[in-house]
């Protein structure tokens, strides 16, 4: 979190003093996100207090701490700030591209003919196993870098295009480097059963038990996994497999998560819940039980619009219901190659309100509390609240629903990160 | 085209001299995007010779004319050119935004308590006409840079929001001012044809004479008119009121374009074809007369996916029919703030792609060659090809269907535009 990009305009100064480091960010307009208030959390007249990178205070400009008199002081013009953005699902590291695919698929190509002209997740598999940890990383940089210029600071990245041992936890080193060569904050989630593959085509169980818990065992003993993932559907694993995955994430004391009911209804997110799950993702096709276990055990609902933009999905994930029985909603990128080639969140939060019907304000609750929520992170980030990291957004904008509302257009004015500012 | 803008790493060198001004460009891949040939006009190995601002040549690396020996010469690592790209139908010049509108939409307002509220095309118009001409300038030039920094080089640009005959010339002297404070080249499109204002409630044609005629007339006076375009629609003119405003345009020797068949078949793109339009936009509802029509007179289906991903249409412009009659189709972000605020152009490509079914090479074309026609430029500009102006893109890519396949990208690594590069 400490390397400066100028790209970004960012500071971080990370010197230790004895002085406590304070900064006071003043002259905004500041959606805290804190629910239960206004809109938004709004203040329409705010100022931040920052103190060696974490939020001190949070009011008026006209009520700063005595103590805070005489703090350096940055004015920043009626603009908006908003908590960062956080993007709570990615599969941000991966090889190669499938344009070539797009384009077959687009000129009457049907899956088979992909499928055989070696298409597919195959592809992906095959073009991140033959590249290094270095060539990775080197490769979703790009990816990483366009995420953060939309006031992005922490990003979920899963593994689950390598699927041996090794390719698992290259997938995993690379996306831990990300890390420390930008001032964001990456969350790692291991999806060795996210497919299995052709060495164990029809042989699920014998790959879960020889691939993913053996890599499941050793991401965690190099402390590369802040949490597990798998993907339930006809597809890939049953929920039963699923459910050998999690026990062992039970028992090495890691979190899950799961996509489910992206394309039928097996039952994922209710296991998921059961598990007490910090998301179930996709949710498409999920039923009024699923909502109920979500509920009850607070588990969050990350919509994908992206992959249903992609994949031309007419389903709509059942939003009235969730929003009724109270589950947290989140959205995310899905940024992967093959059914969300997508790297831009602000699209993600239009596409959630465009095609899911959220509301501005659900949308930006989705990557800011409630994303925080589903990485585990809802105590130190995801409102601006007093206690929490400084990790902030300052947009030209006059209005947050301003933030869902442009398409294919970036306001940003300031990302604010880091241990300091 | 002068004007040298380093956020775009561009060197624009106009003075004059007695030696011709020579660049090689070499060791790209170049979509030339000439008809005929390879998929995308594509040279796996080329260089480009630039002089004056001109193409001189396109050709192998390995085959520079005799004379260009010596000539500066710049490499650019195997990374792939592309005619700039031309975005040829944008509202881009108006006043405010409708991100208020979008919310209340979202929080199940219907459309008449967002038309109590002020919401629709009034709003803007209201907003519009309460700008100076300076201020229209500066909330249209974040827009603007933004279509820019994705490498395109020419843009269009429709009056329509003013209304009264003041309020159209401060919209086009807006439009055409922003042709000089970048290094774009800007096509402006009367289209006082847009709506009915407030004041001519029920009464279009009085509207047309006393407002739409005598300020086509003063545009042109002041050269400010590229083209004459109207809405046909039933919310908007009808044939027959278009019809008098082609009249006119025709008159003046004004070339036209409509957006027709939108929201319903009213004929309209039979009536611009009839008229020998330079285009006919939107087109969902086109049938098959109109279809035959503008195959008839070339005039061109320009498509509109931002617009249709925002009112959530159904209905698909009938593609094949287009494709089979031979009918060029470009593709345009229609950038407005109510039914498309889109600045990517990049994104109009994918959503050509992923929600219309358009090829990647026809989604380039879309943006380039028949683009270019569908402003009136195919001599000058839309392919790399001797005799053409120097406006070229390059791109971080390695094959050309990646620019439609990324959604949320930018890819661009240089655009190189003006008198000389
Ligand atoms: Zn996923
Ligand atoms: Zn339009």
């Amino acid at each position: 979190m400490s390397i400066h990009n100028s790209l970004f305009l960012e500071i971080a100064n990370c010197q230790s003093s004895d002085e406590p480091l304070r900064r006071i960010l003043t002259d905004l307009a500041i959606a805290t996100m804190q629910p239960g208030g206004a809109p938004y959390g709004l203040l329409a007249q705010g100022a931040v207090g920052v103190e060696d990178g974490f939020i001190a205070w949070v009011g008026s400009p006209d009520d700063v701490p005595a103590g805070w008199r005489g703090a350096e002081t940055e004015s920043f013009g009626g603009r908006l700030m908003t908590p960062a953005l956080i993007d709570c699902h990615t599969h941000l590291v991966f090889g190669g591209n499938r344009a070539h695919e797009f384009e077959m698929r687009l000129k009457g190509a049907t899956y088979e003919e992909i499928a055989r002209a070696g298409g597919g997740i195959v592809s992906t598999v095959a073009a991140t196993r033959a590249l290094s940890e270095d060539e990775l990383v080197a490769q979703a940089l790009p990816r990483l870098d366009r995420l953060m210029a939309e006031g992005v600071a922490t990003v979920e990245i899963k593994s689950g295009y390598g699927l041996t041992v090794e390719d698992e936890l290259k997938m995993l080193r690379a996306a831990s480097r990300l890390g420390t060569l930008r001032p964001v904050r990456v969350k790692t989630s291991f999806l060795g059963a996210h497919a299995v593959p052709a060495e164990y085509k029809g042989r699920p169980d014998a790959y879960i038990d020889e691939v993913v818990l053996p890599a499941l065992d050793a991401a965690h003993a190099e402390g590369l996994a802040d949490a597990v993932d798998g993907f339930c559907e006809g597809i890939a694993f049953s929920p039963a497999q699923i459910a050998r995955v999690f026990d062992r994430a039970a028992l090495l004391g890691l979190p899950v998560k799961l996509h489910a009911e992206q394309l039928s209804d097996l039952g994922g997110a209710k296991l998921a819940a059961f598990c007490g799950a910090l998301s179930a993702d996709h949710l498409e096709h999920l039923g009024p039980d699923g909502v109920a276990a979500m509920a009850a055990s607070g588990t969050v609902a990350v919509l994908l619009p992206g992959a249903f933009y992609v994949l031309r999905e007419t389903r709509l994930p059942p939003v009235a219901e969730l929003r009724e029985a109270g589950v947290p909603i989140a959205l995310a990128t899905d940024c992967n190659p093959g059914s969300s080639p997508l790297t831009s969140l602000l699209l993600a939060m239009n596409m959630g309100c465009t095609l899911f019907r959220l509301t501005p304000e659900e949308a930006l609750a989705g990557v800011t509390r409630h994303a925080a929520r589903a990485l585990g992170l809802a105590v130190q980030i995801g409102t601006i609240e007093a206690g929490k990291r400084a990790e902030l957004a300052v947009w030209d904008v006059g209005h947050p629903a301003e933030l869902a509302y442009r398409i294919g257009f970036n306001p940003l004015y300031r990302r604010v990160v880091g241990c300091w500012l």
